[in-house]
């Protein structure tokens, strides 16, 4: 017999076995797998793979923004400055990030909370969106807005208590989060969304979360997700003051995810800050409420998630904490330069009258159309299912349609020891190359099934998703009647 | 009276409060604000600071390998591949890489593990050094090696036996060892390196360290550094067999630091790797010790530190703890496809032949012969003090200089309720603008005070802060006489 590793799975970190991250979980491995077997010649009964499972603009043909592209190029290669190519603006921009940078270049370690000017440009991007002031030393830069979200929720592991600190998140909920509370050996208190109310945020449910939890828990947080993942709704302004109301009552520290802001497509939706809105709530919320406020460049317009760029914005922080933060962010260097000028070239874009204007000004309204055009089409198909219910894309990048699975097929899922929503999207992935991940990653009210879909395949390619998915559906809810 | 934080220095995560990272501790802050003192025109005693707390090469004046960059730059935006002055192996590693990316963006997420192409290259690099086969599923790319570390020592937070899992690290070690094992509240078992030996890793030291520690932790991991940091050695092939056999006896997972593997300096020295020191030692090791090694493209030749790319190699990793590995890494989305990118020019550069192998191979020529010569300058500077001794520099980016402290100034320092090395490097800095770290921060035996300085500054700066530095520590010697 061969003698046990020295790591093996009886000793691995139980948190780590226990966690959860459906987003890249066992369909789009098997996604990964079904691409390489049409590489390889299989006969499948689609001819390519369409995954729609993660908020990747790029994969899906997303073109990236000649002027982010643009300033990146010259930082990382400043000789292409001297060239008569690269637009004055994007010279300017570029050169002042590398003035930032020891040494003046990007493959110097910055300050671990981010180059400094960067962090100036965030504030000033804040100040102009909210009308409230922002301290640049409270901004810190990371790799994505995950990095951030992940570093402010380490700070709350504490269970001297006893219990274990607890964490209030959205159901359905983007799994970053139960992912991180379970390797963080933390408590998730979920609170769920009103699908029946366009997925709204009610106060009534989250009192009620909060009190089942105390039993349990130490609860001290709330998260939310505004554009919602996977949900798509957008907060009011109304509904985020009485969240904060209901923070500041219940002393909770506010985590506000923020990275579809400028993912809003329907009518009378629009995006409120938590930071403005507790400014605008006045005291005694202003200057209590404890709030960190996430933002990526991942999403949005841009859509780089592989350049790994995104910022916290922290409010009313015990200064100490802060202190124990930074220190805390120092032992890991600091995140990418490159990530980081990204960051610049989207609080710090063209503006009016500059070189570079009026093309970033096209292409990103081009995206931002198409992005709605999209949403539109995407309810639309789903909503004439039958079978399907499907509130409105209000805004981020997903819908997340409600699946009524025949008993038939509930039971069929159950005899294979899977839920009924993998198996729906299992076997819809395997007969269509469609990858979307079934509801039970996100969360959902017992007894209902659902999947996130993005809204990112082109046009083209959406549509001939749409007409391959509604041919499985059919075919499945016909099965299984 | 104000009302208390939700979070507060009482709740806040114990293990951030008691974690230290030195490398970017007071001194560095002090030294950063010294810097903007003297931007703001205050009088010093310096007109510059100097820092040489930190491996950060271009910070110091290292010029970037164009090679890199010009890849780098293609791969951000591709359209320069269009032009001719590009040279055409720059385009077409520029291109291989593209070709692995989502959608043929950088702005894609890649695989969490990383793009398979570079993962591919990296195990081809590693075939070529060691000549043992390397197996790219095995290879997970990350954010530099830091994070790379941190993931794996996460994987042995547990404390199910009642015991706290104990990490074996080297005194002196690089603090991301001590801070992510405080961190992570594992527990630390340090062995100390002989300094009257050039700071060799001595088998009866390990025995001793390893014994005593069984009392109040379950020790089941090895960290070694090599070369060393901060202590500059190079370990033999000998020496590394026997750490193997050590391992193998008392079921130990090895992690190997191999950053600095290009960084060889002294005569007859030579970088062995672990995977290949392992491999050499055929059954029963080969196939049994558990060995995950650390590379990046901080150091070395390139030293892009702010580009962030690393990676581990397993070998030998249980094949179900593997899988949690990488699901574990997938709640982390990836490590940023531009820092993956370097790592590829890294791993696969020009060869001879191609259009851009004279210039590449003579820029990293000389970057290496120059830190050679600094490494010599260095230490026969430091070596011909009264009051201080100073082992070679074999490897690396460091000497470790041992300062034997009067009596007068340790008591001095007693009174100021500082470290005594804390004492003379913070009167160092604020003398001469000379940022070093003290000993303190990276353990050394007790009685013993040491600082660390790098060999970076560019050579006409090296040789002021020689002047400088000898100046002050013959005042600060006669003054504490």
């Amino acid at each position: 017999m061969a003698s046990k590793k020295v790591l093996n799975m009886d000793n691995l970190n139980p948190n780590v076995i226990t966690m959860q991250y459906a987003v890249r979980g066992p369909l789009p491995i098997r996604a990964v797998q079904l691409e390489k077997e049409l590489a390889g010649g299989a006969s499948k009964p689609f001819k390519n793979v369409i995954k729609a499972n993660i908020g990747d603009a790029h994969a899906m043909g997303q073109k990236p923004i000649t002027f982010i592209r643009q300033v990146l190029a010259c930082v990382a290669m400043p000789k292409l400055m001297e060239s008569n190519d690269m637009p004055k603006d994007v010279i300017e921009h570029a050169t002042t990030i590398l003035n930032g940078c020891g040494g003046k270049s990007a493959g110097s370690y910055s300050l671990s909370n981010g180059i400094e000017v960067i962090r100036k440009h965030v504030a000033e991007f804040i100040e102009k969106r909210d009308g409230y002031k922002s301290d640049p030393e409270l901004i810190s830069l990371s790799g994505g807005a995950s990095e951030s979200i992940r570093n402010v929720l380490k700070l709350f592991i504490n269970k001297s208590g006893g219990k274990k600190v607890g964490i209030m998140i959205p159901i359905p909920q983007y799994p970053l989060y139960s992912a991180t509370i379970e390797e963080f050996n933390l408590g998730q208190v979920g609170y769920f969304l009103n699908e029946s109310n366009n997925w709204s945020l009610d106060l009534p449910e989250l009192e009620k979360s909060y009190e089942e939890s105390k039993k349990e828990f130490d609860t001290r947080v709330i998260c939310v997700i505004n554009p919602g993942n996977p949900t798509g709704q957008v907060l009011t302004k109304e509904n985020i003051e009485n969240i904060l109301k209901f923070a500041y009552e219940k002393k909770l520290f506010v985590l506000a995810d923020e990275v579809y802001q400028d993912n809003i497509y329907a009518e009378g939706s629009k995006f409120y800050s938590f930071k403005s809105v507790l400014m605008g709530l006045g005291e005694p919320y202003a200057s209590s409420v404890e709030l960190a406020s996430f933002h990526s460049v991942s999403k949005g317009y841009m859509g780089e998630c592989g350049l790994r760029g995104g910022y916290v914005e922290f409010k009313n922080l015990d200064e100490q904490v802060f202190v124990e933060f930074k220190k805390m962010t120092s032992a890991k260097l600091c995140s990418t330069v490159l990530g980081q000028a990204v960051i610049d070239t989207v609080v710090n874009p063209p503006k009016p009258g500059d070189a570079s204007y009026e093309q970033w000004s096209s292409e990103k309204n081009a995206v931002l159309k198409s992005l709605k055009e999209r949403a539109t089409i995407v309810k639309e198909a789903y909503g004439n299912l039958d079978g399907i219910t499907c509130n409105p894309v209000q805004g981020a990048m997903y819908a997340f349609p409600n699946v009524h699975l025949p008993t038939k097929a509930i039971e069929k899922a159950k005899s294979l020891g899977q839920e009924p929503d993998f198996f729906y999207a299992m076997s819809l992935l395997e007969e269509t190359g469609i990858c979307v991940v079934p509801g039970s990653g996100f969360g959902q009210k017992e007894g209902t099934y659902h999947f996130r879909t993005t809204i990112l395949p082109q046009p083209e390619l959406m549509k001939e998703m749409m007409e391959r998915f509604t041919k499985f559906h059919n075919d499945f809810m016909k099965k299984y009647a």
